[in-house]
């Protein structure tokens, strides 16, 4: 079976308190997409974050002693890096720039995902609003997921997605960063190749592979969409989380 | 329009003077698929490599005496270590059980990118048999999309693909290794989003975004198959090569 990424059209934009499984469903109906088990749905964060409110005003933000040196190094608002500090658990790198961090909920990336692009909020100037990622996104992923069971009884998977850059590489991916019932890793260790020699590489990250083209599908820009509906996924649906994906401080080369 | 990866069937055991384009031209014909200008082939590192006799007996390998002492802190056999030096430019991290290098063609990856899974060689005992990196991944791509062209007169993409582990995340994804007739990168400096405002993270890795849906689809073990026809790319192709994607060791802050 193909493996399907289908945008889904005429998503409006979110304002705070939006109900976003009700709007994914009319964009299901408006693609003439129905629904089946295995099924999965793809959300850019920005619009979860938007609809959960996760919008700050920078003239709101007090920069700490902290935040103030490293917006010398970094080059950037003072006032950002005092939202960057508060949603990480520690700064891996700083150029003029750029500020890596380990974000709180544990994965690797630039500024916290904060992010000015597209963000509008209620009034002022939209330069001084931002945006947070999701409290809890694997949370977030999970009530859509229950409403969509709810709605049609389909049992779908339902995965939140940020674009990353890599390490050694150029460019951002599409990577996971919420996940319900669907698998953030598949593990093959034990399974035979063709002459029945056990896998060596045998750990692959679904969740981030799926991430990846869903990104792809969606842009970044006015023609995007930001949610994708993802038809033939070749492994089983299962409850899953982002915490699957981390690697584990101990196991980790490259800080 | 939809991103569609359609898995290749019936691609057979590929052995060294092999003509892939033929026999993926046979295969597009067994699913029924007719090419249209646009779309993109994803063909597995494997079988390039097997078809261009990359297979190497560790039987005819003298390890030389760095080889010897990275065996013993990496607890790998020897003769292979002295292949995965001579792959690479630079050893970048040791483990036991893990090397991490840069490999000569420029992107970082565990033991040089060499295999040993679905290995079969001409003779002797199949655990002896390695396989190499196709010599020029670039190149290899561009032969087989030549001879597409030739033999349906359209102009397809073509992507040769690995799996490649991450500094911070669990599991492997695929990831492009060599390209040819499409962009690495997509750049959307410039771009506007919804408001009019300038797009920031704005260089998308589109080869990797396709090569990690290419990986899921095709899998690892006997039920995979190591080519997908992919249809809906969502940019213009355009000559396009690995190295786009390779980030400058100056501008590379986890070393």
């Amino acid at each position: 079976m193909p493996l399907t990424f289908t945008p889904l059209p005429k998503i409006p934009l979110i304002h705070p308190g939006d109900d976003l499984a009700e709007i994914l469903l009319a964009s299901l109906q408006t693609a003439r997409i129905t629904p089946e088990d295995g099924d999965i749905l793809v959300v850019a964060q920005k619009i979860v974050s938007k609809a959960e409110d996760r919008l700050v005003n920078l003239t709101t933000v007090t920069p700490s002693k902290e935040a103030l040196e490293l917006a010398k190094t970094s080059e950037k608002d003072p006032r950002l890096v005092e939202l960057i500090l508060h949603e990480s658990r520690q700064v891996l790198r700083v150029r003029p720039g750029t500020i890596i961090v380990e974000h709180r909920l544990g994965f690797v990336c630039a500024s916290a995902g904060i992010d000015h692009s597209n963000v509008m909020g209620e009034e002022g100037d939209p330069e001084d609003w931002v945006l947070l990622l999701p409290e809890n996104p694997d949370h977030s992923a999970l009530e859509i997921r229950r409403r969509i069971k709810l709605a049609t009884g389909n049992r779908l998977g339902v995965m939140i997605i940020d674009s990353h850059g890599r390490a050694w590489r150029v460019g951002t991916v599409g990577t996971a960063i919420g996940i319900s019932g669907l698998p953030g890793l598949v593990d093959k260790r034990g399974w035979k190749d063709l002459f029945g020699y056990r896998l060596k590489i045998t750990i692959v990250a679904a969740a981030d592979e799926l991430a990846a083209a869903a990104s792809l599908v969606m842009g970044e820009a006015a023609e995007g969409t930001p949610a994708v509906h993802v038809r033939g996924f070749p492994y089983p649906l299962r409850e899953g989380s982002l915490s699957e994906l981390i690697r584990p401080k101990s196991q980790d080369l490259f800080r």
